[in-house]
């Protein structure tokens, strides 16, 4: 025996599966020192043998399993790769510049549908109230520094990430964390679609001939995203970063012309479509609802803010301060695209086209530097900027679902990794919600937006107000200013969210206010289900183990005396020296022909033959077994069914399901197990 | 013991069926003569006991059962009755007065749309042509009575019931047999469409405003039939005579009426709607393929002929001598029939409605007895005759399909007869085609006949044909006559079955032509299939029985150490030593604390831990049973699988469900059991 086996004695199982694994080294001579030969086992290429004595599946394992599912499986690997072991499970660290591509790209992409999504309200009361986008712009901007000067402080507190859910969890209760847990759900599945949305915009700008097929081109991007993180994509790739550099870059040179242009008075004149102009002749009263529909819409811009607080552990050291830094950075350059869209939109005059067909960015770039390569740089950039801010969303929400299915709240199966390493579950349902999103709602950024803004604000006021409370229940050094600085953060963010309950809520904001608390319920049904799993199977209220149930009583229903009433009976004698074979007919010849050739036939099980008058089966049958529970009420009842395997699925249809419909029955019975002998056909 | 166990003393199962069922008596007393006290058996209601000490099951076993299918089971009962005892089968002797209406039924009705098919092909040449109709109808009386004959001669040879499926079978082999039987049951299918089409037609012919139903009335007759059928309706029940004799006597005495008014000069003038006739100046010429087609359309008519012969055994002794008196009156009365409402149809001038609105049938009632309650009385016998004969199909078509069934030719489901003893699967599947060609053909006699005539001929001329191999076999007293009888029917209905196939392919008897060698081909290659079974399950080949396996290897799956785990172990440790269990995990901690607490707990199982780095659970326990396996490959293994049972359905959806997909990859698994151990949360 090998070392293998020496660590742990009281396992007993480890010896077993030496045994069985012929695991073992024989020396050849007598003498030590002489040569020890390994014996070779025709199973390595299955298991690895591991320190405590346990066996270590291989990839074989998984990969080559013989049957119906080999081609399952084969298609699986060729769609998302081959497994990955968990000991390639690791972190790496991202530097400042990689960290503001990958965790500002939601925040920065936003900056594409923000400054059009406000115009898309203001028009509703005429063009000139469109003169109204650039103060709104920096309102907004000024809410963007509270915000993020609040996550400033976060991030400090919460080095090993500060999502909203576990912030709020931490310090409001777990109900708390559930309403940011949700909202951050829906917001995380409205990035997706808006993003999408928004990108489809961009492209349909330059091909106008693509327009008809938006929704399919936008749930075709979905469904490419979500294969990208079932393979498992690692968003450290450098290669991720060049879609935000390049969109950052390839705008701010346009808002630089631009600038330059309107300095110079260079700037071409913008004649907006006179269709547009009248289908927009907009005639509701610009009065104070209206600017804040247009608010709303245009602080959909902010979200992806908190992107850099949740992501802190992927800093380099020290996490903290590199994060702050690059929190900053990130904020700094939304507002300067934002900024910059505003005012260049606004001083050109920018129409919005009711058709969503052009976006207002593509029309800035288009009269800014003209119809030529540069204007298609910039919406290739605006596609991929999106496309990369969509796809944070794959990481954040199944991130924040297993977070959630670990404690309980959502169903276990989105804590699993998948064969990739990536949470399975969440993705598909990410990808499923998404897509769902987009049919519905057309691909429109402006139909989705009144969804979008409000799960956003709802979670920066939650994590807000835990910051509030940690400061006051901790006191730590600097605590005034700190709970002042996330005080100012959680008034301003909680009355955003309800201006926009207020503004949108016809609109569409509804149905979050709705979704939060049945998402919320359900969350807290699911615990509960989870805790009476628990309690009902816990061990503590058991009698200590070891205990061995009496022999089974074994009933074999037996159709007539061939081969799978044979097997079926050898088992159940293998089993038990209690088998009874069980013959129900409604034909008292046959029943007499099995009768007289039983004693030849059947070893030790005896037989009892159920006349069935009203040719039932399993009603009788089942009737039998209460007789025998009624009698040993305590003992196990194995009931020992043989089942025809046909060599093509519809053969099933020449043979009663007899046995499946047993098992369906016998299924909820107390005290009673079903073993299945299937028996298949030879050719 | 009583004297119910003293019969077969090598059956061993009655004795342990009496000690488990506590069948005993007690004297109560010491000396000889004393009180015997039966002990109250408390499952009494559940079983009798039988002659040779089997149990007999009561209608309890059937009906209380408690668990998910009670409400089923409620409301199955509330549909179709409770179950019936195998003892009240029986045969019940019909009188000839009940025999005609309940046979001929079939035949007799079929005049109520036969002339009026004729003439639409005619009036297809033109109104004139519908002068042909009373030339073509005497010629299918001629036709009906080489038809009669030749089965009066069927008869007397087959005193058992004459299907021509047995008959062709018997005579020309099992393959003839099997074309007779696909066109019987094609036949059948299209007795039951045909008939409630045109009894719905009889319906509109009084309430035009139902018209734009018809498709869902004929599918709800179809369903109130099925049902009636389930129920296990007795035909012989005097109720069923009403509808025949009502209508032969209703149209028999308008016959009479019409005649004499015509002789009288006092019948009313018919004037066709002009729109009618309009719809109608066809434009085909008056050729003999016309002729042929209105002929193969009137021939329709002689469905049912046969219905009598098949029945003999239903008659009272001496049979075929009452049959045949039966069958002569059937022919006799259909003709009068037939041959009367054409006289009358021609004679008035009748157009064919050609929306089929109204009936022909009922265009000359309303001529002849005016748009009163005697109209009205006549479709009302009309449609429940119709009725009447789709029920005979309900009875045909079961029945033949027992027969193909019994011999293998069809699923066996459709010899077996259900709780009201009536063959449930034959009379539902019926009702699944009749109601299929009803909406494809939307409920339109016109369109069904087509396919109608060639299944019927086929069959006749199969029979017949089968009768001239009998004679000419046995050489019988007077076969000469027999022999030139049925093989004049032989080849008339074997060339009308041409001309149908000739006249008609194209409006719909192709499809005829292509089902019947289809079924018979399906036929066949399900017999191939039973017997490939019968083949590899037979007994034969297998070394004596009352072999007992070997202890099977048990291995155990479990999660964790929890209540289902230690069951499951329970359950292993009590019909085998050889327990093994294995925790499959990529989680080396949790494993580590299984293994600790293992001595304390376990029993005699053993622990195999298996880590799976790829985080796969069934591939890795599939790999060491294959490893099991090859160390033994003898031995059976048996995997015992705890399964947790929620109280809801949808909690289904918050637990994994390896052990249903563990069960799949396992059903495969050569030499490898199943057991369920099914876990319930109390609450």
């Amino acid at each position: 025996m090998s070392e293998a086996t020496g660590g742990k004695p009281n396992t007993g199982g480890s010896r077993r599966a030496d045994r069985l694994l012929e695991v073992r080294e024989e020396r050849r001579g007598s003498r030590p020192g002489d040569t020890y030969i390994r014996i070779v086992r025709p199973y390595e290429e299955l298991f690895e043998r591991g320190d405590d004595g346990e066996l270590i599946a291989t990839e074989r394992t998984v990969l080559d399993r013989p049957g119906w599912t080999r081609a399952l499986r084969a298609f699986r690997t060729f769609l998302i790769g081959r497994p990955i072991s968990s000991q390639h499970e690791g972190h790496e660290r991202l530097t400042k510049i990689k960290a503001l591509a990958i965790l500002s790209s939601d925040n920065v992409s936003s900056s594409a549908y923000a400054t059009e999504e406000m115009m898309r309200i203001l028009v509703l009361a005429g063009i000139g109230a469109i003169s109204l986008t650039m103060p709104l712009t920096i309102v907004i901007c000024a809410v963007l520094a509270i915000v993020a000067t609040s996550y400033w402080q976060t991030i400090k507190a919460y080095p090993d990430g500060a999502s909203s859910y576990l912030v709020a969890s931490d310090n409001l209760g777990y109900r708390a964390g559930l309403v940011a847990g949700s909202a951050l759900l829906i917001d995380y599945t409205l990035t997706v679609a808006v993003s999408i949305s928004a990108a489809v915009a961009a492209i349909t700008s330059v091909v106008p001939e693509m327009f008809a097929w938006r929704v399919a081109i936008a749930v075709s991007i979905v469904l490419v995203l979500m294969m990208g993180n079932l393979r498992g994509i690692r968003e450290s790739g450098t290669i991720f970063m060049a879609p935000t550099y390049l969109y950052i870059v390839t705008v701010l040179v346009m808002v630089g012309i631009g600038l330059a242009r309107l300095a110079t008075g260079t700037m071409p004149e913008y004649i907006p479509p006179p269709e547009w102009l009248a289908a927009e002749q907009g005639g509701q009263a610009l009065g104070l609802l209206l600017i804040l529909r247009a608010f709303s819409s245009g602080a959909a811009g902010l979200t992806g803010v908190e992107a850099v607080s949740d992501g802190v552990p992927a800093f380099k050291p020290p996490e903290w301060r590199n994060a702050r830094i690059t929190l900053v950075w990130a904020a700094a350059i939304f507002a300067s695209l934002f900024l910059g869209i505003s005012l260049l939109a606004s001083q050109l005059g920018i129409v919005p086209d009711p058709n969503e067909e052009q976006t207002v960015l593509s029309q800035v770039a288009r009269v800014v530097v003209g119809d030529g390569p540069y204007f298609v740089t910039i919406q290739v950039a605006t596609v991929l900027v999106l496309a990369l801010a969509a796809n944070t969303a794959f990481a954040d929400f199944p991130r924040l679902s297993s977070f959630l299915a670990r404690d309980g709240f959502m169903p276990r199966q989105f804590a699993y990794r998948g064969e990739r390493l990536a949470f399975t579950t969440g993705i598909i349902a990410l990808c499923g919600f998404a897509a769902l999103l987009l049919v519905v709602f057309e691909a429109s950024v402006t139909s989705l937006i009144p969804l979008y803004t409000l799960g956003v604000f709802l979670a920066f006021t939650l994590s807000q107000a835990s910051m509030v409370v940690r400061w006051w229940r901790r006191r730590e050094h600097g605590w005034q200013r700190g709970l002042a600085i996330n005080g100012l953060g959680a008034v301003t963010t909680g009355v955003i969210a309800l201006i926009v309950v207020e503004s949108k809520f016809v609109a569409g904001a509804w149905m979050v206010v709705i979704a939060i608390p049945l998402l919320v319920m359900l969350m807290l049904a699911i615990r509960r289900h989870y805790r009476n799993v628990e309690h009902g199977l816990a061990l503590e209220r058991i009698p200590p183990g070891g205990r061995v149930d009496e022999r089974p009583i074994v009933i074999v229903p037996i159709a007539r005396l061939d081969e799978p009433a044979r097997r079926a009976l050898a088992f159940a004698n293998s089993v038990s020296t209690d088998a009874i074979a069980v013959h129900v007919t409604n034909d008292a010849d046959t029943a007499d022909g099995l009768r007289d050739a039983w004693p030849e036939w059947a070893g030790e099980a005896e037989l009892v033959v159920i006349e069935s008058p009203y040719r039932a089966l399993i009603g009788p049958l089942l009737a039998y077994l209460d007789v025998i529970g009624r009698r040993e009420p305590n003992r196990t009842v194995l009931v020992v069914l043989s089942e025809f395997v046909p060599r093509h699925w519809w053969e099933n249809l020449l043979h009663n399901q007899t046995a499946l419909r047993l098992k369906l029955r016998l299924f909820g019975r107390p005290n009673t197990i079903v073993a299945d002998v299937p028996y298949r056909i030879r050719a």
